[in-house]
């Protein structure tokens, strides 16, 4: 390598430089939803969301004849994954693979201009150290197993067309997988965000699912201790815990049937935090159809609430 | 940005560094004849060559509607192809576009992993500030244009399936954008090639072509004068000069009909000044059909001389 590009490395100022959120999960436990409800809110010129599935090593005609499923690193380009995201978290475009869900190919790539905000959505945005060093607010998305494999099984039978059986067969290939690569990554996140039903009640199936979202004092959330120190609030509440490691953590219940009224107090509260002028967004929380969930609205609010925060 | 990021750039040492070359020309100017023996010189585990012809931001249906051929810098993702050079110059893979001459279609992207040596040829390397600050050693090839429309014809007509008539409409078509944007790139080599007849003679036309090597000071050349100096060597010379824009250079002569005794005692003298262990390589100047041609043995010599020189 030529010195003259050295100095030019060292005299340049350089784009600015995004906020860089991460969402990791396995297939299926609601990241494009998520992501879809941050897009809308913050506008397209202003957010970039991509999905680092994309950066697969071989085709699927390729993988048939490979000890390992799409979940796999060495089935990735796990290097290219993460100097791409140090080139977005810099403020540069890339030029990134594209790999086709509906014919299994890798087709052309996509240029990718970063904008003020970043998403990167997928399997495994938070597997190594240097990929996580590229990120201002981490998120793993960790619904309970049996909602998750619903989840899959209703979208890649209407979507991917797929059977149930198959849908099935394939979640078991991948579990020692899940396990052994996409799960690790929630101890890499700032907030770990866990739908499922309650465990201690009874509900009848049909009843919104709720959250826990676990808030890591990695990042500074807002303090919400307020909202709930005078109420009697049965649909949410915040408590002080420890995780599954033993860490402590803010422990932050939404319940599935929490009254708008008492949600939209929370999301004042965040949101005034804020100090921005930017009125509160009304999109969030759809979970497709016109049909809101709470949990999600909060959820997403609060990565929101955490972008706007980065830039200031 | 996350500061977590800026600390570990600053903290690696980072993968070692390539010494690279570029080979810039006009379509048919001799750039993958001169790289292939360059190539099979040094071995494909130490050196790496790539086209930055494939960094084309259409494909061949959505050209027809353009303004532009595709020299045109607007016709390609210039500022991608910077940030790959960067990347390789840093001794980084990359994950490169591909374009399929046969198809005209962009398809699946492949890796590149750099080694000792990487030549990068193609139309545009040297088109920008940032692409030519990424090169150890910089040249153009710059064939008479009549010897260029010829060679562009017979690959043309013969690999790619066009007629003689497309082809020079083609020609026609691109002259313009030749004019700013390729050949603007011969200013900014180390070392200009020209492959033409010699003009004050009148040879058959099957005589071999002979070769015209402008050497800039702008890169250490060996110092070739003591080869020169006492004979009256007819079949080379090697004379001060000045070029096309009144800089001063070193023009070496090497004429297609050199004996083989003559220039094997140049080649010696090239590679006696880089004061290896490594064989004077005997694959040089192959054309094709096993046919050798002199001047292009000298020149790849030459470039071989700067890239081990480059180690150092």
């Amino acid at each position: 390598m030529p010195d003259k590009l050295l100095r030019m490395e060292r005299a340049g100022s350089g784009p600015s430089r995004p906020v860089m959120l991460a969402i990791a999960g396995d297939s299926a436990a609601g990241k494009t939803t998520l992501t879809k409800g941050l897009v809308e809110a913050l506008g397209a010129d202003r957010i970039t969301s991509l999905c680092v599935d994309d950066y697969h090593r071989y085709d699927r005609q390729e993988r048939k004849g490979l000890p390992f499923t799409a979940l796999h690193p060495d089935c990735n380009y796990v290097q290219i994954m993460e100097q791409h995201l140090q080139l977005l978290a810099t403020g540069q475009p890339v030029l990134k693979p594209v790999y086709d869900h509906h014919t299994g190919q890798l087709t052309r790539p996509e240029l990718i201009e970063p904008t003020k905000f970043v998403i990167v959505e997928g399997l495994l945005p938070l597997h190594t150290r240097l990929s996580r060093a590229c990120f201002d607010i981490t998120v793993y998305l960790d619904p309970l197993e049996h909602i998750r494999r619903d989840w899959k099984i209703k979208r890649d039978v209407s979507k991917r067309g797929y059977t149930p059986e198959q849908v099935l067969a394939e979640l078991d290939k991948r579990e020692p997988e899940s396990e052994a690569f996409i799960r690790p990554q929630r101890s890499a996140a700032d907030i770990v965000v866990q739908f499922g039903p309650i465990a201690t009640r009874h509900d009848p199936p049909d009843t919104p699912l709720s959250a826990e979202l676990t808030l890591r004092p990695t990042i500074p959330h807002p303090d919400l201790t307020g909202v709930f120190r005078e109420s009697d609030r049965r649909a949410m509440h915040l408590k002080l815990a420890r995780d599954e490691d033993g860490r402590p953590v803010d422990a932050l219940h939404v319940h599935g049937y929490v009254p708008r009224e008492e949600s939209r107090l929370l999301e004042k509260a965040i949101w005034t935090k804020l100090d921005t002028e930017t009125e509160l967004p009304s999109s969030l929380g759809q979970i497709g159809e016109g049909v809101r969930s709470e949990p999600l609205a909060i959820t997403q609010l609060l990565l929101l609430y955490h972008m706007l925060d980065s830039v200031r």
